[in-house]
């Protein structure tokens, strides 16, 4: 699969396009990363403040509660956020639909004008089962408390995680690759690659990661076998398995996704 | 405030519109709630599982396990679902941002060309902070156990949400609506009421049935005047007020918004 094989880009000449700055904090993938595979795959220029000196100072000036934003755009609640010139917005899903199009990561307008509805709704199923409430596993009482002050109700939600709500989410996702709609079962949607594939490869990845046990029985059990070609897929992508193989990529640790072995199964 | 203070739907001529149908639990507002108010804000005909004959049955066989969508459209994983035409779309916040441009709830792209990705921003935000985390103060271990059987860890959660995360995001949206980018602080964005607005206003109405102890107080103490004007002039538009009076407005119950005294704080 050659990392051309992208939707046409909503204005593909690259002259005076004013430069993508992704702010997150530094230091883990979290979710900024579902922008950063979206700019890493298309081969798009961007800054990202996990690389750059006092990161963590420039996403927390935008978080501050003495932030009313400017005349164009509402102060972001919390990071990812995406400015591009005079725009400056925030919320994984919605900066991936403002990228979408302009990255050639959903179906143009001209092919298939509805298609972008159809790719944001797979990204935030993804994002709600794969990856929020993969978070609130080990935060289910209070993002404010640490770990070890949640952790009996941490088990439970975990174990309810496992058990229900991933076989769920994975079986859907199997679903979707096993319609009409996915043109053919390798990709989510329309029998080329979007963001939505993407995050689905995130929050995948982040998943292998916190629950390594639980995820590899469930991805020999043979139920979800499209869902697993598709991460795959994409890890073999060219500039995405260069991404991931550079220091760009960020390791794991106290993010959305973490690693505690009496959360996942034996 | 006129009804007809909207932003410029973007197909005007309503010929040859295929009707929209909203396909939603019966029995209770739930997230198909924001999708109904987009509706009856606008005037917009809408046909509605709550009040069809088997509407239950409706949903049930979309979410089925055994439908693979069609040729078009992946299947939804949950509802509200959205048909319009050979359309079916699934999430919150997507249908919304389908209806905005179509409805006149969002700036047309004449206008403000990126007004769509902040008023989508704030939707997501209020429904992430303001539904789904209310959501989880009853059910915090899983959606698949009574209440009952997670009681201990709901009154942890609730108490956490009611001190730390409910007064985090109603001081968000006052920073919204003090922001320069809201124009002038009645709406929270562009000085002309968009979908977010609704969002906001559904929000705050379920969060009055759930905890009304709670937000009597966060009220009354004034730190949050204009989130609080914004919801009696969203309530006071002629459109809201009359389908809040209707048979159309379902009560609240056992959905998204549940009233646990013990729950609320005393």
């Amino acid at each position: 699969m050659a990392s051309s094989q992208h939707h046409q880009p909503s204005s593909p000449g690259q002259k005076d396009v004013p430069p993508y700055e992704l702010l997150y904090w530094p230091g883990i993938p979290g979710r900024g990363e579902h922008i950063r595979l979206a700019f890493e795959e298309t081969s798009t220029p961007y800054t990202d403040s996990a690389h750059v000196e006092d990161g963590m100072g420039l996403v927390t000036s935008q978080i501050s509660a003495n932030n009313l934003g400017d005349a164009l755009n509402p102060p972001p609640l919390a990071p990812p956020i995406l400015q591009h010139g005079p725009l400056l917005i925030s919320q994984t899903p919605n900066i991936l639909l403002y990228l979408g199009p302009r990255l050639g990561l959903v179906p143009s307008v001209e092919e298939d004008a509805s298609g972008v509805y159809r790719v944001n709704e797979l990204a935030l199923t993804a994002l709600d089962g794969l990856s929020n409430e993969v978070h609130d596993c080990h935060h289910p009482v209070s993002t404010g408390l640490y770990y070890e002050d949640q952790k009996a109700e941490a088990q439970r939600k975990s174990q309810d995680y496992i058990k229900n709500r991933l076989p769920k989410f994975l079986a859907y996702f199997e679903r979707v690759l096993s319609g009409e709609a996915s043109r053919g079962g390798t990709w989510l949607y329309g029998g080329v690659l979007t963001y939505a594939d993407l995050v689905l490869f995130q929050c995948l990845d982040g998943l292998g990661f916190a629950f390594p046990n639980a995820l590899s029985r469930l991805a020999k059990g043979g139920d979800y076998a499209k869902v697993f070609a598709l991460y795959e897929n994409v890890q073999q992508r060219p500039n995405i398995k260069k991404y991931l193989a550079s220091g760009r990529r960020q390791q794991y640790g106290m993010g959305i996704y973490r690693h505690y072995p009496e959360l996942d199964e034996p």
